[in-house]
């Protein structure tokens, strides 16, 4: 395209892009059409307001070059996916976007769609937001806003010994999806069939936040958080935090055995494209890990099944330091990495998240 | 600095920038000393919530090599002006940092001492937050959380036919500022004096949400926003905005004689350092615009001054398209540019914020 045409087709003022996104709010008062400075929420009586504020950038979160429905999805997705994890309910967000360039009107399109049909997913609303042009990559800021009932969301730092870990859905999907999102030849050269490699790609392009698991997290959970940067890390900040707090050091065993895997990616496993390790220690998971009182646990399985969410138990809180990993014999794994660190890892999403 | 003296002295883990952060969020306790996944607020009863989250970007809104603490006083204080602006009391935010590599622990500290002084000024504390790395600028994204009783936050979109047009503090103060700040030798070489060019650049770089007006506000004022992008482009907004709401065309007449000015800017307005554009047309200068019916001018200024600022009347809402700012005699200036987009200007603030 030429630049003359280029211009032709992006939208070239603020005005232009709030344009587009106006309609996303239509359903919150307090968004006030996107015209003025600020949101105005007005708490329901006897809730408590839970928030989250995580950015997604191109080259660290997504590709530039994905669906902008895809990227406006898993924006506002790995927002959402940490109220769910703490049994808050949706209410509203704020989006700042940061664009390198000029948007093209199709992909502020698309974009929008993207996010429309994850609101619809996830009960939310645009309540207002801010864009602006930077140097660097398209950066995606989403703060979410949810709801429960006084007192009652559910930490990350109240586990403690004997307590049942269970996590839901499965794990490891959305790492070996991130690989054939980098290599359009793996899945046919490793002899994985489509739909398993499809079902893969999904699980990384568009998380879905566990929200049916609201009623089980609140009725039955001590504590509970997503894993976005691989059960390995995700579970040992659970222990750090429960540790600080109940004064007293706190570690688990996982049985990899036990770990829940999908078909796809017990596909994948066969065919050299995965490694238990994928569900051990990579992140992009969006699942939630919750610590159950032992005498809980069958209600909260039974509570997350009505919820329409499948967990399985995976491990226990020990009064011990450090996180073991064991196999069906009960030795030890060594798991040699521990997870996602923006600090201790490269940009590029194709050396950073293996 | 060697790589290596270098990496001695970085902050290497999201954990250890966490570490530094954490006193800022020791006084709030729905931040749950920013170890959980989300924070908590419970609503005071009777009150709404009032929401806004605009980024601040290396290159874009200050300059990667200015001070940390006026980096972070920025960030917190453009955001703080916009629930200033609403009549809304400061309660608490979540910032999201982006850092282009391991930020030096000297420069992370310095950072937090400015928060922690721009927490005090503005009366906001730190619920939570996130870290990450990416490529492009540092970037740092803060949401703010305000609160007004229920019903009373001071809309944009409120403006009326007759409306008495003020502004609080002085303008142009930070345009000045800026090209101070670009230019070490500018202030010496026009002969303008450093006590004149200190308060110029301070005006730049520590922006101060007019907080005192409060009450003004709330009890007097019909409409309000803050000035970030330039008195023309803002009031357009406003003026657009209420027209939208009231079903008629407004615009206004601004008298450029009765725009308010520092000492310290007449200074560099007669050193050449300085344009009346600069007052009308030029982003940061963060104060607030009303439109206050003509009734309530009185009790809007008298409030403003016991709430410690001073506002000037500089014009009126009329029942007329477009916007019209006069001079001494009543003729229309032409002022040939009408503020800052982000989206039609370029992106180095040395020739973006001109």
């Amino acid at each position: 395209m030429t630049s003359q045409a280029a211009a032709a087709t992006s939208i070239d003022g603020e005005a232009g892009i709030i344009a587009v996104l106006r309609p996303l709010a239509a359903g919150f008062g307090g968004a006030l059409g996107l015209a003025d400075d600020c949101a105005q929420l007005t708490p329901a009586p006897g809730q408590d307001l839970v928030l989250k504020c995580d950015p997604v950038r191109a080259g660290v979160h997504f590709f530039a070059d994905d669906d902008a429905a895809d990227i406006a999805w898993k924006a506002l997705a790995v927002n959402v996916s940490d109220l769910a994890a703490k049994s808050a309910r949706p209410v509203a967000y704020l989006m700042a976007l940061s664009f390198p360039e000029h948007p093209p009107r199709v992909w502020l399109e698309r974009f929008a769609a993207g996010l429309g049909a994850a609101q619809e997913a996830f009960g939310i609303v645009l309540a207002g937001g801010d864009t602006d042009r930077a140097g660097g990559p398209l950066s995606i800021t989403v703060t979410v806003i949810g709801e429960v009932p006084v007192g009652r969301m559910v930490r990350r730092a109240a586990a403690q010994v004997g307590d049942v870990l269970f996590v839901s859905g499965t794990l490891g999907d959305a790492a070996v999806g991130l690989q054939l999102r980098l290599d359009g030849q793996l899945a046919p050269r490793a002899g994985l069939d489509d739909q398993s490699a499809r079902h893969l790609l999904g699980r990384y392009l568009r998380p879905a936040p566990r929200l049916g698991l609201k009623a089980a997290l609140r009725n039955h959970a001590r504590a509970a958080m997503d894993l976005s940067d691989g059960l390995a890390k995700d579970l040992g900040r659970m222990l750090a935090a429960s540790s600080a707090a109940a004064g007293m050091t706190l570690g688990a065993t996982v049985s990899a055995v036990d770990l829940p895997l999908s078909q796809p990616f017990r596909m994948a496993l066969s065919c050299g494209v995965a490694a238990i390790a994928d569900a051990l220690a990579a992140g992009d998971d969006y699942e939630v890990l919750a610590a159950v009182p032992p005498n809980a646990a069958d209600a909260y399985r039974a509570a997350a099944a009505a919820g329409g969410v499948e967990v399985t138990a995976i491990g226990t809180v020990e009064a011990a330091r450090g996180l073991r990993i064991v196999d069906a014999s009960g030795d030890e794994i060594d798991l040699g990495r521990t997870g996602y660190d923006h600090f201790s890892a490269a940009v590029d999403p194709s050396t950073s998240q293996q």
